[in-house]
């Protein structure tokens, strides 16, 4: 492909190398986080770091200017790929120029060693011994958000790491009215009777795992599935999706929602289409976005009652037996809690809306690293009705802010927003998925995402993406709808 | 560490960014045969050229000229370790910047279409169809050979990059004696009765792999063993250390002895001091080398008869009978046959002898490529007394020509007769190891080897390392008294 613009050929030649570059980085954390023996973590470290700077050298390079501007004096004839094309690389070029190098490192320094001391701190429960790395982190993504002159709050700065166009004032405009239903209905389901929680062989999850996978589309000529402590995804390349679950004894079949939640993530990088592969558009636009690929496959399929009975037979064929009902109670039973990561459906955004507020309130300056133990242990009374016993139960239970990212967590409540939106849409036009998931088959639902999501990557924005699939924007009320009866079961 | 020589802390950095970029290739390339589903095959491709082309623009840059003149001039008071470091990086900046970019682009481009064009001729048993491309391959050597004025035959440029300062004259030197002597026991052992092969079942033979590594240190703290069509080592950091073997049904205990062998690359990576970690000192130093210290462990532990009993109680353990003595027989039993990787360990050099001797005359012009069939089968005649019945088990059985690989063959013969000189060095140092052996202790031979050979890491060359390890250069003579026994059991 060559354009007859030298500027748009050495533009993509670099953004080509940048993406390549950057599916050896998934590759490497792949790598860790599934094969590489402990022993091989020193070196590691080494070589992503060194991975790490040649990226953000060649991404940053003076060239890469001076392309951007030969472009904008002779840019008008570019196609409307090309257009966004230039558009996101002027935007991520100025954004990672902003930033001095020395911050850029001592930010970097700043998260590995916090990572490392909220470990201990979380093992010792010993908020006082993680403060002040707390405090390293906050002060420097405030020195952060000082780079950027062009925003109204200094946290949206930080949101458009994750979530390019979104702001703290929309997110508590989108947070609010959420907060108030879901905090209603759990304490709603609070007076209902407990659903006992199911206990399934390991054998059974991970037969029903494969199965279920198979199902979705899965198969192993490009794709894998391993087995990782924290479940996650690599996209190492347009045909090879590296997909983790873990099996845990005691937590239903979280093994298999896993997966599915997974799957949705892979799914998304897949079906961009191949001509934006190798550009800087060839990937899933947000983590909201991302998240709601996820949400949207946990959630709307993998909890749908009518896939129940499909779940239920491949436990069958690995020798667990339940009822089909029985499962979709079991695993859609309302149940307030402390911790997020094995939160319900419902109550889960309540654990995001508090994260919010509080990273909102320490980056803005109004609430100081000290009080944060007391402000969590009462936005937990306020949201979710529950007392917070210790802190390693409380404000310790998550690496995001030990590893500087704040910002972040609001996409894990967007996800699911976004999902029920699609999957309201998605119905609309493709019709109810109820016959189709009883037979398991789901290939609507993959055709209508690659139409309706995946094909744009990231030539759209996130909220401008949720317009263009539904019309509108981000909208918590197909999320409440969704979820009012796991309350009220 | 700072030296206080500017020029010396840039060149080190530069030499640990390129360490660290060849693990990061080492790891793409090990993932790419052992975990990568199919379909990721394109996508790898590209992303390999990018890291080789960033690995190449890094390894020839000026910068590193200025850094190397710099020192030139004030470099006195270097310490013996850094003087080393500084003349390598010196030779490999003047080696590499000698090729024109776009003889390095050719060569690349016919290395990955000869192995194309190589496997489908070598299906159809059509050496005509594969001529082109060798002829492609040999042209691009010459020419490549003619980029270095310094040397005295232009088959020694190509050795250089695999075993440098080896010459085609001395590799004649040692290979002229040593394939009169093995043609002679060849041909010896050929008038005694054949040695029944043993059918050994592969739940055996893996727990004996495993088994037998756990005996020579392979721990999963460090250690990673995995399968792949094509056994081989892959050292992604120093205590990051990844073998292979494979296991085929009608192949005796391959499987065994391959695990064995490439755990010797894999300890010879790992025993360089870490002082040498992230220098152009920390690997080994040649193929030679190395293949010496997969062919000890394989050739002198491996096939050893004090060691047979272990192997035979590791595989009584998984469930297969046999008695030491025969299996000792079976793995060293001597037969001519057509085929280099399957050949018994007498034989063995007379395979890689044929192999330097065409391709050296390929190189020198005096073979040409249409004339290649022929030279093969009469050569298999001379050294090995076999008739050749067609190409796929003649001259198309190995891939290296196809990639352009010349000046590669000598190391595997060299290996072996280093390994036989070390071994009786190492005896007579450290003592008859029958013992140690017979009770699968190998802590007295990792620590000789330690000691003297793998500190040098790439200090030394491969002639000089011999020298200093045995106290004179590469001899046959030692190999041979090591195999002759087998061509007269």
């Amino acid at each position: 492909m060559v354009s007859g613009m030298p500027a748009l050929d050495a533009l993509r030649d670099r953004l080509a190398e940048l993406a390549d570059l950057a599916s050896l980085q998934r590759l490497a954390g792949w790598d860790q986080r599934t094969m590489m023996p402990p022993g091989g973590a020193p070196a590691r470290a080494q070589q992503s770091a060194t991975l790490e700077r040649l990226v953000h050298d060649r991404a940053t390079a003076d060239d890469i200017g001076a392309w951007l501007e030969e472009l904008a004096g002779g840019g008008d004839g570019l196609g409307e790929m090309d257009a966004d094309l230039v558009r996101l690389a002027r935007r991520d070029w100025e954004r990672v120029r902003r930033i001095p190098r020395e911050l850029a490192s001592d930010l970097a320094l700043a998260s590995a060693e916090g990572q490392g001391v909220w470990q201990s701190a979380r093992a010792a429960n010993d908020f006082a011994a993680f403060a002040p790395a707390l405090r390293r982190n906050v002060d420097l993504a405030r020195a952060y958000a000082a780079c950027f002159d062009d925003v109204e709050h200094p946290y949206d700065a930080l949101l458009a790491d994750y979530d390019f166009g979104l702001t703290a004032a929309r997110v508590r405009e989108i947070f609010g009215p959420l907060a108030e239903a879901l905090s209603a209905l759990a304490a709603e389901a609070a007076e209902r009777p407990e659903v006992p929680a199911l206990t399934v062989p390991i054998d059974a999850q991970r037969a029903a795992v494969d199965a279920i996978l198979a199902r979705l589309g899965v198969t192993p000529d490009s794709w894998r599935v391993d087995l990782s402590p924290h479940p996650f995804t690599s996209w190492v390349g347009t045909q090879d999706t590296r997909i983790t679950t873990r099996y845990l004894p005691d937590a239903q079949i979280e093994s298999i929602l896993a997966a599915i939640h997974e799957f949705g993530h892979g799914l998304y990088e897949r079906q961009i289409p191949p001509e934006l592969a190798r550009t800087n558009l060839g990937r899933g636009t947000s983590m909201s976005a991302h998240e709601s690929q996820s949400k949207l496959w946990e959630n709307h399929v993998g909890r749908h009652p009518e896939f129940a009975p499909v779940i239920a037979s491949d436990l069958e064929a690995g020798g667990f037996t339940v009822a089909p009902d029985a499962l979709h109670r079991a695993i859609t039973a309302v149940k307030p809690s402390l911790i997020r990561v094995s939160a319900d459906p419902l109550t889960y955004p309540l654990h995001i809306v508090l994260r919010f507020d509080l990273e909102v309130a320490l980056i803005e300056g109004s609430l100081e690293v000290a009080d944060l133990p007391a402000a969590w242990s009462d936005g937990m009374r306020r949201l979710l009705g529950v007392e917070v016993p210790d802190d390693a139960r409380g404000v310790l239970q998550d690496t995001h802010w030990s590893a500087g990212a704040f910002g972040y967590f609001p996409s894990y409540a967007l996800g699911c927003l976004i999902a029920a939106q699609l999957w309201e849409r998605l119905e609309a036009d493709a019709g109810a998925q109820d016959e189709a998931l009883r037979a398991g088959d789901v290939g609507a639902i993959r055709a209508w995402l690659a139409e309706h999501v995946h094909r744009y990557g990231r030539r759209l924005d996130t909220e401008p993406l949720v317009e263009a699939a539904t019309g509108r924007g981000i909208d918590p009320e197909p999320f409440l709808r969704h979820v009012t009866p796991y309350a009220r079961a």
